[in-house]
């Protein structure tokens, strides 16, 4: 894996080579538009539906490109992550892609459809009590025994590069955005957002949707050094972790503005999207959207593409 | 309007001819595909999605062909229709795009959102008395009062061929289909797939998906003669109506099959769609899909068209 700085490394000739890598094993999303939203918005927003990928989020694309990069003999010996969300998915249907064991491990605590997403894939479950130590000591033991390949979902160049290959494939369709937004967890999807932006559109600029009960990658940008939320209690569950070391300074030098949103609005969001675009987006995915209409003024007569994380949510827990 | 026999008046030239004059007015609606759904199912299934159209369901073509075949003179005097579901806010949405005015007689127990929806697109309501008597006589007062164009959802042959343009775009997309299949409740879509596949496709059959609480078209093609429902309780909202004379003869002469489904089918076919697709469509949608997982050795390794006709739920309602 990477060592050096990874502003330096992270090149335009960079992302051209990952997206060649991971053509293979993922879909090309497409890009949906509503008059209504666009109405209601008062930009021109272009929703690229990543929650219509493999496994149903944007996850698919950091976990192949990851588990592709790896050298030929350590792949062989299979990947590792713990999550309960969708980078398990993701690891598991990338190593099913690949031939190659994936060992998940999981808080117990974990829902039955996501354990069953994960074992339908093929991965290798182990469950563990629900604290994030727990989890990597757990995740540990297993790259000790097995010798696998520890993935972490959103603090690793390969997987940032990864995530990047949404918003290129977003500028191809659309070269002439002005700004693109995606939601901030652990900081991977926005770090990669931030290089194709930078790279690959024409003075697009990139914005982060952050609920305000999880508003640490708000504070971390202000304080210029990593801050970790106290409590994050918010239905967009994919965004209750916190940025790392690797993709914190590309954020820091690429994204323009986290605008923050509060609960209701991300409900009222997703709602508008399911309603409207008769899809079915994941509560993190609506958190981009919740900001724009937050910031009217802003994004006024915009081109503004927002990337659709994902659309793995358990009907029979709406929040509606 | 047209007089003379629909089999005879319905050609491939008059199908190429309402596809051009509704274009402007419609959305080209894409076909989606899930390998989940194809390993579930042992087909190749293409879904076309008239629940992205506009107003969410293909009602639009048929209404706007029909608005559109008006004499001009006629057409300024407005549309009227008697609806609790799409063809109202199609009509309204239709009427809206001409600039005519749109009269809609809607039972008094229809919900608010529909009602609210059918406002927002412009559509005068005229609340009744919900039976199907009361509705129609409504209708013909408001008729005879303004002088608009009373349209029919289903059994009109300007409607009919306006429903059939979804089918003429998938075969497009989509040439080598062994089946295309749709469900069947008023009969206007049916028959018009039924000609565009008799006309668009090569050897291509139309099936059709009826629910077991509401199956009066089967029955009706057994009996050789239109057979109405005594009762009709299935989710399934839009398939509770029977089928006319106009749309009749043509589904008798070029649909293959109607097959039947249950209840508990049809929501878990629903259910499957949302899950696996990521997209919303109603429960009417689901029926062909349970018909095909129905009779897996008949769509064994098929390419089969499925129209998936709109996605106008109320998601503080769902069956799940």
């Amino acid at each position: 894996m990477h060592q050096i700085n990874p502003i330096i490394i992270m090149t335009k000739q960079e992302l051209i080579a990952t997206h060649s890598r991971i053509k293979p094993y993922i879909h090309r999303t497409p890009v949906l538009s509503s008059s209504a939203l666009n109405e209601i918005s008062g930009a021109e927003v272009f929703f690229k539906c990543e929650n219509f990928q493999r496994m149903g989020a944007f996850k698919m694309r950091g976990a192949t490109n990851a588990a592709l990069q790896l050298p030929e003999n350590q792949q062989a010996h299979g990947l590792v992550t713990h999550s309960s969300g969708n980078m398990a998915q993701a690891v598991s249907l990338a190593a099913k892609s690949l031939g190659i064991p994936a060992y998940i491990v999981m808080p117990d605590n974990a829902p039955q459809v996501k354990k069953d997403a994960v074992a339908g894939y093929g991965g290798q479950i182990t469950e563990c009590y629900p604290s994030i130590e727990e989890r990597q000591k757990v995740a540990d033991g297993i790259v000790e025994k097995t010798q696998a390949a520890f993935l972490h979902p959103s603090d690793n160049l390969d997987v940032i590069l990864g995530q990047g290959t949404a918003a290129m494939e977003l500028l191809e369709d659309q070269p002439d955005l002005d700004y693109v937004c995606v939601p901030v967890g652990g900081g991977g999807l926005l770090a990669g957002t931030a290089l194709a932006a930078h790279h690959f559109g024409k003075s697009c600029k990139t914005i982060a949707g952050e609920p305000r009960a999880a508003d640490d990658a708000y504070w971390s940008l202000k304080a210029g050094k990593i801050i970790k939320n106290l409590k994050a209690d918010t239905i967009a569950d994919g965004l209750r972790t916190h940025l790392g070391d690797i993709n914190f300074p590309i954020i820091q030098k690429y994204v323009e503005e986290v605008i923050r949103v509060e609960e209701g609005e991300i409900i009222a969001a997703m709602r508008m999207i399911w309603e409207r675009m008769k899809i079915i987006i994941e509560p993190s995915c609506a958190v981009p959207f919740a900001a724009i209409l937050l910031e009217p003024q802003k994004f006024k007569d915009k081109k503004v593409g927002v990337i659709l994380t994902g659309g793995n949510v358990d009907l029979a827990k709406l929040p509606f």
